[in-house]
């Protein structure tokens, strides 16, 4: 067990996780029981070599010959990425961003929910969304249990870092931000970022230079 | 030059140049000359240490006791960031998340400009959206020049696909996928995607593996 929870698993790793669980997903509903890294690879966007290492993070190394069980593997990457759990999904900050993650199909999937929605505009509260009632964010607090809950920010700079606090001080631990504004909490709370800006200059830093991309052999999703 | 070329920039450095360049930016605006790499890491929210390794895969290590010159450095990043020349966005999907980058003022900012905005959708087709007209994707290719072009399909998975091999048609060399879909398109076209059940999964990852973020002092913006 010691081991097991020392262990370190690379960020990158962590992000090409989903593309597995995904992929492995539709392997498993189309009845495919056995998959190659190869095939593996192939339906998840990313290179072969990068597969079997990403999977030996989590101890799991596959048949020579034979690969490795779609099934099993699957619930190992579930497990892992604790989706062997049901997330609650809150989201602050209703306009075009808030409205657009209230409406993905990849944001209410699986086992992520979204449960509540938030605003401070008076002209918005109120609103239904997909069956959910746009509620004022001075109702943050009634959130009774916030052990599973992720907390999305889709509100403007500005009002950011206020709207983290307040989802700290009801006891969210983590929280995905979804504004320009670089926001602080204290540990252990998990903050994590994507930031639109952030993805086209990455983008833009591999056009100018082509020679940074990897490999031949990884294509274009060694980007990812 | 050849050494120049034949650098590798890491994929997790690229994506934190654009947070010293956000944060150089502000300090030069402050009139600030030099800054520490505490400092620096401080404004971008990175651990000290990372910004001294990240700047050093562009050649540049500051004055000890010093620290680094700022404009000097902002130049140096947003060069290797091809921020010294004019980006033009065209988004292929006017839904709500369409909307929400069209709006965006982190994709339109700096060097970035969004300059075209297309949907198959009729009833969206005319609508203007921020002084440009939904277009129909029929005249995608009106775009005269696509060197400069980055492509950003916010459609549906469905149709992701179908828009990715229009843009590679007409000239567009870098897109960036919002849709769930796992495009593919041939080399040297540069693909990035932004999924968010991919955040999500990733931030669920740490919630339940508190052990595998990096360590306390890095701060939680260590998971970037």
């Amino acid at each position: 067990m010691i081991e097991r929870f020392a262990r370190r698993i690379p960020e990158p790793t962590v992000v090409r996780l989903p593309l597995y669980q995904r992929a492995l997903l539709e392997l498993s509903a189309s009845g495919t029981t056995t998959v190659s890294s190869a095939e593996l690879a192939d339906a998840a966007g990313v290179n072969a070599a990068k597969v079997r290492k990403d999977l030996s993070h989590l101890g799991t190394y596959g048949t020579p010959g034979t690969g490795y069980d779609v099934n099993y593997l699957l619930s190992q990457v579930r497990h892992e990425l604790g989706l062997d759990r049901e997330w609650q999904v809150v989201i602050v900050g209703m306009g075009n961003l808030g409205h657009a993650l209230a409406h993905s199909q990849r944001f209410s999937t699986q086992n992520f929910r979204t449960v509540a929605l938030f605003d401070v505009d008076a002209a918005r509260v109120g609103e239904q969304v997909d069956g959910l009632a746009i509620r004022h964010l001075s109702e943050l607090s009634s959130i009774e249990d916030t052990s599973q809950v992720i907390g999305v920010i889709a509100c403007p700079a500005s009002a950011a870092q206020d709207v983290c606090n307040r989802l700290v001080e009801v006891g969210v631990g983590a929280i995905l931000n979804f504004s320009p504004a670089v926001l602080t909490a204290a540990p252990p709370v998990l903050l994590r970022r994507v930031d639109f800006a952030v993805e086209l200059q990455a983008l833009a830093f591999y056009v100018v230079h082509p020679e940074a991309v990897a490999g031949p052999e990884e294509g274009p999703h060694s980007l990812l």
